[in-house]
């Protein structure tokens, strides 16, 4: 199989509940045209900012059958799920799944609750779930500070390389922006290497990333295309300058209680998802209220998705 | 509801396998009588050693409904299953079906990919979750090793007590017995506190624990029923040396890679349970036979379950 | 060298200071004659409760020595200073200097900035330092959740064993109670084992522990003295009672901000001891009244030093 | 006090020890003329490269001693020693003797034992010991994977900020590149924010990064000079492939057991500064040969120092 490299944004949206803390399938066709208008080149679902693992699996599989009905048949925009999770049965069927309903690629994360003892280990159950769909792209989300699983990716791909002929890449969500290099660099640049850590986006582009999955592309990709733009026409200050405004949108984050802030950006810019479930705790009203003013304060009509 | 407070050894059954790796139900009444016969007092199933994190929710039914068929009727064997996982919409499925299939009570754990950030958060969960059931015991599995969730149990009995009346206790797999000993005395001595580390069990006698759940009791458990005899009619040093025998005996699982040295004793014992799954590793035909050689040494045919 | 085994309660004091930071060397005496009259066996000075780390090497010294001449001929009463401490030339001067000031012996901790990487590196360290006093009892003092360096123990006495006549024994502040176990029943009990939870006293007493080393022995040695009494003679309940009413007064070091909480004990018990140094927090007078109330609310007089 | 901004190299250089462990005051001059000839800007000293947890007070203040001696009357090479350390009085007392032998600056960081439980408390540490010397710049060591303590640097500059007049800046060693950038933009770009990650380099230049504090500085500057250069020239793939040739020099201290690894590098660029102290390990004469035929395979005579 021939390794595309993807390149630009790729957002990782958040699964659309309604009030009663059901999925909203009804809103997808509308969040996929909002990210296309917003110049985001994909979409990785059910993935963290997704709440995959607060979805049970017919709920996984309705969420990427809306996503997929809705983006077929434009080649310019992909769309991968996250299989799991931390059973390889359900991630396999889910895999096939997938495939059946018009999935660009799969991706697939450490197991999380027994955890892979080494790259060896890691590389099998990688090995495992991707066997199941030969013919698809198939990438590894790195994200240590979830998983707990740390294994140095330049580790992975020593162990991998050679031996999964659909392996594409890794969704590279840490700062250990010397083992991203070093995998960026592993044969030549075989491997996609996307960028996972939005607030960091200028010192990986630096270092020659080139595609990016996250979250705040949901509601702020403006913001980085222009980054992104600004960096590539060597205008470093102003890259700069839009950085430290992403960093100061994701300082909100760490205010307001974590990953349940980013549904209410989405509700600022009109696209509401609703809710999280538990165990993530969302914003009461009278919070909302101060992290609307918050955001407001930094000026993020200047820069947010609209 | 009346809070009964288990006493005794209650296993913590292996998942048995077959050789592809499927689910070996048909093993399963065999493996209850064996329990039975070795004076074990209940199981709790597809927890950490039953695999359940591996298992897809179809899997764990059929397990769930396994034992539930074989120990019908047994008013003094003790059937629980844990429900998850990440997904409270899964444990609330699984524990509608628990209550269908004559289970004795439910247990939960933490979600532990988001982890709950405090103990009022994590109450919200139980609460969510074991009113789907409310007239079975409703158990909390504290294993912070494995979900990363560390609360101290003594604020989540502050957080919940009065709050849900199907609450029993925890089944506690941690060191800390300042803790645990605190719960134990919380309210008069009002929930049912199971001691989850077999190594420790003479510690957790001495400060009031009657009841534990282990993995060790499902080959060991002569060794154990001894040791609490020994403690209960004072004679102090040979629950001692008991304790060090079953150390010594735990030392191998650090030995030989951890939890899936647990099936392996379950072959030494007569009752093979297969292998684990991935990310699980398992010896190999060269390690067992090192490993059978070790547990010779240690005299266990001498207190092993038979 | 025969290795003798401590018994009973060892206090770790606390360095008095002056209200200006200085150390108040005055009342040594006083302090030596409070623990004696209230049963305590011996003393662990400059020690993590005796700020050791923040204090200068003359400042150690000059307590170390106020300490040797008020004991003086007292052979009931053991005093051993911490010696280090990340440099082994301080370690083993200051291990020199207790040799020529009364210490019965010299107790090491790990190096905790840069950490020996295994059990043969810290045996490597133990024996450079022991080497300078071979007519001296040595402690290895462990300590992890303050040293970051969690070796197993009893990976320690097998590296150790047989290389240094004069180590005798660990004082082991952590809760691995299989390890702790494993530990004292090393080559026949031929170490002395000494407990360092004093919250969890009674777990250590069960499976074998004679000897202990706490920082609440300091004001409510009588306290632990009944325990053991009430353990000795097979009272059971009255013993739990007695941990129960320990751990409730830990629970204040824990509502109040730690180790400075010690030192306000200190002063309820009319032993004045100043405050902590930087970088530990001392309680404001308005914290001090309402631990005051707390204390009182206890039953702290009961059972509490004087 | 005006703040200046350092730029460029500055070594944290390795105290130089005879073969029986003594500290090599000797080799000072020299080490300084070799890092000047290899365009080095200054010297970071008795830091964790320089072993000065490991080093009594009387040691470090002789190799302060002999690098004021040996720099005296150089303006363009900036001398900095570490002052501590867990004891704030042994920290001040270093300071004053700082002030006396010719130190452009002195720089601090969080006492690792009992450890800060705030920024605030931080922030009373840093003023304890910066107001012992009010003319020389103060910096801020940050260094969470050895002491323990992550605190924030942002937070520390909002804390501190208006509070201490000669606090110059951070040497920042941690990989929180949206904290990093955070406090370079900090009130219009104040303060002096040294990069202490030699393997991001090219990350930390992206966002803004000047100067920048390392160990491989020592025996690879002319690799980091042309870094830079080509940074400043717009030849970023130059610069990433330069990158890449520090990264995978410094895959060689994880290869051959951290630290000590640097010591041995010294040897192959002629400036033998002996061994590290324990419980630093050091390689064996085999695993050296092995080592220096890894570093050959690198290149590494094209970029080293000379």
């Amino acid at each position: 199989m021939t390794i595309k490299h993807l390149s630009g944004l790729i957002a990782a949206p958040f699964t659309p509940m309604y009030a009663d803390g059901s999925v909203n399938l009804s809103l997808i066709p509308t969040y996929y045209a909002f990210l296309k208008r917003n110049g985001v080149k994909g979409a990785f679902i059910v993935g963290s900012t997704g709440e995959g693992v607060s979805l049970s699996l017919e709920e996984k599989k309705a969420v990427i059958e809306a996503w997929g009905a809705c983006t077929k048949g434009d080649m310019d925009f992909k769309v991968m799920p996250l299989l799991g999770g931390t059973s390889l049965t359900d991630c396999m069927e889910l895999a096939r799944y997938a495939r059946s309903t018009n999935m660009y690629a799969v991706a697939f994360t450490a197991p999380f609750y027994f955890k892979p003892a080494d790259a060896a280990t890691l590389v099998q159950c990688c090995i495992t779930v991707a066997q199941t769909v030969p013919d698809m792209p198939f990438y590894y989300y790195h994200i240590p500070v979830l998983t707990g699983v740390d294994i140095p990716m330049y580790n992975l791909l020593q162990e991998l390389h050679g031996k999964l002929p659909n392996f594409a890449g890794i969704k590279y969500t840490h700062e250990d922006f010397m083992d991203f290099q070093s995998c960026l660099n592993f044969d030549n640049r075989r491997y996609d290497m996307l960028w996972g850590r939005d607030e960091n986006m200028l010192s990986a582009l630096a270092i020659g990333a080139t595609g990016a999955v996250g979250s705040t592309y949901n509601y702020a990709a403006p913001l980085y295309s222009d980054l992104i733009n600004a960096f590539n026409s060597n205008q470093l200050e102003e890259a700069r300058m839009l950085q430290q405004q992403s960093i100061d949108m994701i300082h909100l984050l760490g205010k307001y209680g974590g990953i349940a802030t980013g549904k209410a950006f989405m509700k600022l810019v009109g696209v509401d998802c609703g809710e999280f479930r538990l165990p993530v705790r969302n914003m009461s009203a009278e919070q909302f209220a101060r992290f609307s003013a918050d955001v407001a304060a930094l000026g993020f009509s200047q820069f947010s998705a609209r």
